[in-house]
This record gives structure tokens, sequence and C-alpha cells, in this order.
């Protein structure tokens, strides 16, 4: 199964299905009107994004109808550009204001009519501390957001690509002695250049195109981007990274990589992290519980003697952002539909050694699950001449 | 007066400044504990900034003694790291989590002997929700990053100069025909080699630098940046800008500038920006309220015929971010102090002509104000050779 790889923004009807769906949501849950702040939601329902700054962004949709934005009149020029499907517009002048000019009196009109108000579970205080009592916190959104359309497949199928083409560039810069910002640098700029020349209007907004790659010294802690300029050295394991978001969707590929040979000491944990990884890819599949995939990976490490080496669960959603939910982690109780795109990256964190992980996107199919990002990953092919 | 540019860390005795200041605007509003989620605030405490994903970081300030870190345990090693003055770590293994293992269960072990919490204006909702009602809105930490110490001046002149640097780049590299997108690579990647030359262990996640230019065309409409690949043209008025942080703090320099020769049209406008600008920096000093100031400019405006032509405020405030509050703005009552950091950006947007403004980034003295990025501002000056 392969899907074609599209980089453009979404039709009415992809927008506006995911406004009906929302709308049908509320209805069961018995809400008038659904108050959207998170800027990711907001991109999800309007294809609008820009920077978010002080001058807040208030999504509203209504029971039945177009959804009414109250935003900055400053903005409203290009939310005409980016924007799909209809859209009311409630624009205020700017933040802060005068006693009743400001966004919150804006949103309190739109609001006028609601006795009941859905909010994001991360809505600001300052957002929901204006609405009185009538609000109440719910998932609507988020749990849209975890299944894909078809079109959604296919954005998510060229951010892969796009990933695919950095994480290929910052292999080939790598070599004993050069510098992470030196291999990040290239990798980088060869991802923007090809999101734009595909699409020249494409949304920087939406768009955070990173490839970097952690020298050996590093590795064990996966998250230490503290210093770019620890050079690579023969051996290993390094770990390298494209991630981000290419026009509004997300992908990963993360390889775990050797210069010139595999230290003796890598290779039981790099096998281990395969089988946890093989393990995962058998167990991520419709029908599954989340947490199952991920309790059953973490035994699998913990027997091979790796229980004091793990730093995280085995996967994330993607979705318009890189990174998000639902989890593949122990405490999630939800099951795995189709349609939804998860990281598959059990790692092993080992102080004196280093960190073996490799992630993919993974799409959730009918019938099990399709790697997105197929790329090297044996030990023979992940370690490269010097 | 002139203030030498850094942009190395803080000590710990500045670290230890703002926590005690925090504290004694604490024992003032009678709170046991402060809950701290937006990373901005994070970052003022600690001078830990990594990116932020779905895992929660959450600081709390008790009333006396040392902020605990409620954050995964994968970030422990790195923000040991960035950290500056004592921490204690409270370090849960994963979200989400199994019941009674999460963030929200060391959050709440943490607040168990508080009775009232303050919390962010901002503060998501799903982590408000988990205070009982024992939680208050409050801005202390607001209000002291509204005040900024000489360490803080310091590293503002820093980010000015590299924001300098990139704007001098960026109207190097525009000429007719160039397009937006080729003088904002070139221009980007000079203040981060600077940037990284200067440190090379600068924080890349509160380092954001940009430097772009729109051209003629969508100059009236400020905020758009849906085309790249738009040329500029002979004439004006074209818009540039460098913006961001450097390592922490923020800074803006824009100037509006023509290429060739000034357009009849665009003569007017000009001056009265530049009117506008001078009554801003004239009344911008301490003691004035900033509501005042942004009216008596956006009446000069009005009187001058361009009421219908102003979509923002005369400034917003700096600190470690490159836009928030304080504003200078009709509505926020706030009295100005020295230590205050503005922008000075007052600006005019006609739709066939174009937009016109200059942004500084100014320091309140104890007497008046002090431009931190003096850069060329006159017609004459920023009238191009092509």
């Amino acid at each position: 199964m392969t899907y074609d790889p599209i980089c453009t923004p979404p039709e009415a009807r992809e927008i506006e299905a995911r406004r009906a769906k929302a709308q049908a949501a509320m209805s069961d849950a018995g809400l008038d009107a659904l108050v959207l702040v998170n800027p990711d939601n907001v991109f999800y329902m309007t294809n609008f994004a820009n920077f978010v700054h002080e001058r807040p962004f208030v999504l509203v949709l209504p029971a039945n109808g177009d959804p009414v934005f109250v935003m900055p009149r400053l903005e409203e020029p290009h939310v005409r550009i980016r924007s799909v499907g209809t859209l009311e517009f409630a624009p205020y002048f700017e933040f802060p204001a005068p006693e009743g000019e400001g966004w919150d009196a804006k949103l309190k009109d739109v609001l006028s009519g609601a006795s009941r108000v859905g909010i994001e579970a991360d809505c600001p205080r300052f957002v929901s501390d204006t609405l009185g009592t009538r609000e109440t916190v719910c998932e609507i959104i988020e749990d849209l957001r975890a299944i894909k359309s078809p079109y959604e497949i296919s954005r998510h199928q060229y951010a892969c690509d796009v990933m695919m083409l950095g994480l290929e560039e910052l292999l080939t810069q790598c070599k004993p002695g050069v510098l992470a910002m030196t291999a990040y640098g290239a990798a980088s700029s060869k991802m923007t250049q090809k999101m734009f020349s595909d699409l020249p209007t494409a949304n920087i907004f939406s768009t955070d195109l990173k490839a970097g790659a952690q020298p050996q010294k590093i590795t064990h802690d996966p998250h230490n981007f503290t210093d770019f300029f620890i050079p690579f050295t023969e051996g290993g394991p390094h770990v390298s990274l494209a991630a981000g978001r290419a026009n509004g969707y997300g992908a990963e590929v993360e390889r775990t990589f050797f210069l010139g040979h595999v230290p003796e000491a890598a290779k039981r944990p790099f096998d281990v992290m395969m089988e946890a990884r093989a393990l995962a890819y058998a167990l991520a599949v419709p029908g599954a519980i989340m947490h199952d995939v991920d309790a059953a990976v973490n035994a699998l490490l913990r027997k091979a003697g790796y229980g004091d080496n793990l730093l995280h669960r085995t996967g994330h959603g993607f979705g318009v952002t890189g990174h998000e939910g639902p989890f593949l982690a122990e405490g999630d109780m939800r099951e795995i539909h189709p349609g939804m795109v998860f990281s598959i990256e059990p790692g092993i964190y080992l102080p004196e050694v280093g960190g073996f992980r490799h992630s993919d996107t993974v799409l959730i199919t009918e019938t099990g699950n399709h790697n997105m990002t197929p790329y090297a990953e044996t030990l023979e092919e992940l370690t490269l001449p010097v």
C-alpha cells in the first residue's frame, strides 16, 4: 500500500468534513459552542497558521453553521489568504485594549447565546476565566485529529519523504571530525529547499524542518542539544534524526549509525533494540490497546537486562504537529484504530556506551501497519564507510 | 550611557535575586507556592530552556527555599547542564503514565502542604484543574520580568547588536529583482553564525534569529509572510526587520527603506511616521502611563489623516522573549519605569502605497530612554543605491 505524497493545502470539503464531525461530537456532548485557542487545533479547523504572539486568536465553532474567528484585525488579510472553508470574522483592534474593545468583549458577544461551552484541556486560564461557569473540558478535536483522512495520510507521506531526504543528506555529511553543527546546517537547508521548491507558498509558520545528529558522546542523553560543536568520532553509536513538520504535517525518521566500525559493546544493545522494535510493529495493530504495546516492549527490554536504561515510551502520535497524542505508552488505555499515525522508537540508553534508537513514522492500516519512512535499518547498512 | 553587550548565562546570584523577589511578592500575596508552566517563566527562573512537548514541565516555587522542578526524567541530565541556581528535582518517568506515576502525582506531592497556590494567567486548564480550589491567578513573574537588571540590559544589548548585524546584511542583499527568500536566508545565517561563534554553547531552544524583508507589494499587510518569492522592485516602501532572541534575550530593529528612489506618494507618510516616532520617544519616559503614549501617537496619526491606516499599537515589551508585555497601547494603564524595554514602532499602512514603520529596542532609563538599536533612520540614509 502506498499513498501519493502531496503538500498542497486541503480543499474546502476536507475542512468542512472536519467541522461536520466536530459538530456531531458537540451535539452528542450537548455543547452549544466549542472554543479553540490551541494554534494547532485552529490550523486543523481552518488551515490558518501564523506566528503566535500575545494577541489572542480564538476560534469559536457553534453547534451549527460556520466558525467565528476572534482575532487581531492586523491578521485579517492573510487569514483570508490562508484559510480554507467559510469563516466569519470577529476582529478586534489591538491587545491590550480599552475596556469593552478587546478580544474578550468580542468573544463574549460571539458566545452570548451559548449556555454550554466546550474548551480544550490546554485552554489558558485567561480565556476560560472569561466564560463564567459554562465551560467543560473536552477532547473533541484531539479525538478527530487522531484519525487521519486519506488526504492527511498523503500529507504525512510527503513530510516523510522530506525527512528521509534530510536523513540521507545528514548521513552523507557525518564523518569523523565533522561537527554536529555542520551536518545539521547542510541537511536542514536541503529539506527547506525541497519544501519551498515543491510549493513556493508553503507556510513557514507550519513548517519546522530539523535534521541533526548526536555524536556518540551524548547519545545516552537523547534530548541533549547543549553543544553542537562535538565532532563525530569513529565507531558509535551516533544517533541521527530528521523531524518536524513540512507545511503543516509531521513526520520523523531516526537512525542509530556507526562510522567505520561497530564497537563490541554496542552490538547486543543494537540487536535488542531491533527486537523491541520488531515486537512493537507486531503489536501496534487495530484493536490493540496502546498501553499493551508499550508494556510488552518494556517487558522485553527489562528481560534483556536494560530495565535501568529506559528513558521513554515506545511512541507518540503525529498529525498537524510532529509530536502529539495518542501515545504508545503505559497508561494510555485507548484502542489503536486504522488511520492513526505513530512513531515506533523503543530506545536503550547506556551511559558508557551510548544510545540505541531507530524511529519511524508508521501508519495504522485496516490489517496492521505500514512504515511510511522506509530507510536502511540493519547494523550492516548503518555502518558507514569513513 | 552604554551597556557592554554580553551573551553568557546568568550567575547564580542573578537567578537567586529573581527568586528572592518572587518570594517576597508571594509573601505579600499570601501564597504558599507559585506554579509556573509557561516555558519563558521557567527559563527566567532557572536558565533552563529546551523544546517544549506534551510532557509537562512544572516549576514550583515554595514560599521559602529552592524551587522544585517536576519534569520528565528524560530531561534531567541537560536540565542539570543548563540550569543556574539550586533546584530540587521531582522527575516522573513518562507522559502519559499509569495512575499515580505521572506528572500530576508528583505535582500533588510537591504541593501537599500548600493551601494557597499562585498560577499564571496562561496556566493551562489541565494543570490548574489538578489544584482543586487552592489556586489564584497572579502576575508575579510577569511583573518581575518587566524590570530588567543591569545583567539583563547587557544581554538585550547583545541581542540588539546581533539584530543590527542581520539588518545590515539584509539591506546589503536587497536589490531590485532579488527574492525576499534570498535576502532572508543570507541575513539569518549571518546572525546565527555570529551567535554561535561568540558562544558555542548558546542555547538553540532560547535562540530565534529572524531577518526578513517585505517587498513593497505586501508592506501594507505587515504580518503577511505568505509568499517569500516576491522580488524587490525599484522604489518602495519595503520594510526590513531583524527580530527574535539571541540565547535567551529578545530585541528587534526594523527599517522602512527604498531602492533607488522614493515615490512621491511615499514621502508624506514616511515623514508623518517619523513625527509619530519622535513623539513616542518624547513621551515614553519614567512616570508616564503606557496608555497615554499610544493615545498621543494615535491622535497625531489621526490628525494627519491616517486614522483608517493604523493596524497596531506603538510598542510591546521585550525580555526573555522578543514580544511580551507590558505594552505601549491604549488600555494598558501601567506606569513606565526605568529598566523596562519596549519597541517603539508606530506604523502607517496604505493599501495602494505600502507600509511605513521603523522599530527599535528602547531602554527606559532614570531620566528618559535610550535607543539600543541605533541604525540609519532618515529617508536619505534609507534610500539605497541600485
